[in-house]
């Protein structure tokens, strides 16, 4: 079938909107019609030419969410007329990682995946009887996109597609961080440096699981206001002495949880150094530059705090996005909240501008 | 009283074995006669000077197992004759931090023990008249000390002196952060970085929790034969291509706990990234040289990798020493193989100069 995309043609270059081909699904694959996509950093950072594993030309987007228009052979947990969000982090439950519990880093189809093919190592996409690559196994910023089954959220129907659509990326990552990854404890107190989608999130998720006390450290005046629509209780300016900000707040201690979700290294070393004495747990949820490195005096982890991180905030995309889509449901996580700009796939570059100017939380494409 | 004691006159100096007085104890406050005590790293570090925290004149020692002679008032959960571990890390069971049951750092006598007092600011040490700070709370190169209840763990008495104070440092730290700071699960594949005392530790503790497989990497054949002695399945010589070594002997996966037990810096970096990608846990135990760096690729922890460090294991001194004895009277606890050399009080510095050439895992001071 013929369908419009927004195809990186060429890295530093904006992304040219155009008619390709799409084949249809094969065993093990799903056809969703796209009814919007989110506009995520990772595209930008894919489309700069700073991602060293990116390729070109593919068709973006990962934040997506659609209907299910065809299914391919042997697909079982998923039928036509459900509604779904598009993962990049597939979940088969079947490889050792989903097995184990332990993680969200499903192995199943990942080499395949980065590389920019479907499971069997081919593309659906194509053009002019060449083959196309996707992207992150998802290529959303399209009308119409085939999917690995395992990649495929079944969520509620009820839900606006405009809202659920973060959930498959930058939401989920900060939501889920603070619900499972970091746990949080009620009562606690938590710092979260970044006010971004990912930032948000982490205040959401830490609200949500009751922590008493939520810092959130951002330079931007309008990202502060946000946050604390989101729930901080507390707004600080961030910056070079940001942990000096936590500490004059928390009677010197520190917080006993803290996220980074900016992606800059020295921020993450920050975050660190927030964490409290004896027991701070630090999630690293920022996607760093390449070649940066987050540097800890080890007398900080020598005294009791912990650092982790999460690829998509830890969550389990099959089995976590449906429940944070209930939660949307129920009137609990206000993803509306998040979403600044409604354009269409025509003005993705837009999204990409707006983005790079701080310019609201986020934009998502809505598809007719 | 007069007591003999080995007294830091000057940093980068030997230490100077003599007589000094010792007052008798205050209220909290108990007189021990040290039986045995082992020479730490931690000695040698304050003595060279190194330590940006330490001072002198003090007298050194701080793994000592010794006989309770005099309580002051007030003290209850000790009496005359019994046996007790002298701790660096005390456990007051009332503090913020102790409350928590999330750390083992006790804050109750922290500030006065830094500086090398008493919790009521004075010192028990003097010599002609002028008072002689004390060190780590407890000054065990010395025939008595005079220490703080919460920092005595009173033990089984039918252990060995001199098997049982190695508890009250380096074994403890290995030991404990194998079985209660990592929890490592059965089954499980372990790397330890450097077969000293504390990665000897953490090669028993791995044991213990029942470990399938337990990767010791230290470029000193002598320690690696050690290392298999305490339970170590796999040993390799370590050094710049560590993690590759591991990697090697895990399908490319890595280990799912390391331990870092040498305190260079480079090594810790190498602990973390052969820590396994989805949930390996990497937990550092050494004490990096003044101003060294942790340096983490952030990509490490994104993917699923955790760090964590911890004093004296994580260890809370008062609950969990006392364990480590009945589990070396019962048998499972090898700690008469730590002990390379039994040396007496003036032979002191002769156990520094055995710790400098690596010959042997510990000295143990023997007082008659």
């Amino acid at each position: 079938m013929k369908i419009r995309a927004a195809v990186l043609e060429q890295f530093g270059q904006p992304l040219v909107v155009q008619e390709v081909d799409l084949a249809g699904p094969r065993a093990g694959e799903v056809l969703v019609k796209v009814h919007a996509c989110g506009v995520c950093h990772t595209d930008l950072y894919t489309a700069s030419g700073a991602d060293p594993s990116g390729y070109c030309p593919c068709v973006l987007g990962h934040e997506g969410a659609g209907v299910v228009e065809a299914v391919g052979e042997g697909v079982a947990s998923v039928s036509v007329g459900d509604h779904v969000v598009c993962l990049f982090s597939p979940e088969c439950g079947q490889c050792v990682n989903c097995k184990s519990g332990k993680t969200n880093i499903c192995t199943a189809i990942r080499e395949q995946q980065n590389q920019g093919y479907l499971p069997d190592g081919t593309a659906r996409l194509s053009r002019g009887g060449e083959p196309m690559r996707h992207f992150m196994g998802t290529s959303t910023f399209a009308e119409y996109t085939v999917m690995p089954e395992i990649a495929l959220a079944k969520v509620n129907p009820e839900a606006s597609m405009d809202a659920i659509c973060l959930l498959a990326c930058g939401a989920t990552t900060g939501i889920a961080a603070a619900l499972w990854k970091a746990e949080v404890e009620q009562g606690s107190t938590v710092a979260v440096f970044g006010a971004g989608m990912v930032g948000l999130g982490a205040v959401v998720g830490a609200k949500l699981r009751g922590a008493e006390r939520i810092l959130v450290l951002d330079p931007s005046e309008k990202r502060r206001a946000l946050a604390t629509h989101f729930g901080a209780t507390e707004v600080l300016p961030g910056g070079e002495d940001g942990v000096q900000q936590v500490l004059d707040r928390t009677d010197g201690l520190g917080a006993d949880y803290t996220f980074e979700a900016t992606g800059l290294a020295p921020v993450m070393g920050q975050a660190v150094e927030a964490a409290r004495l004896g027991w701070g747990l630090c999630t690293i949820l920022g996607v760093a530059g390449r070649g940066e490195k987050l540097e800890i005096v080890p007398r900080f982890l020598i005294t009791g705090r912990k650092v982790q991180g999460g690829s998509f905030g830890g969550a389990k995309g099959r089995t976590h996005v449906p429940q944070l889509v209930d939660l949307y449901l129920q009137g609990k996580l206000d993803l509306d909240g998040f979403v600044s700009h409604r354009i269409t796939l025509d003005q993705v570059n837009h999204g990409f501008d707006l983005m790079h100017h701080q310019d609201g939380i986020r934009s998502v494409i809505q598809f007719s």
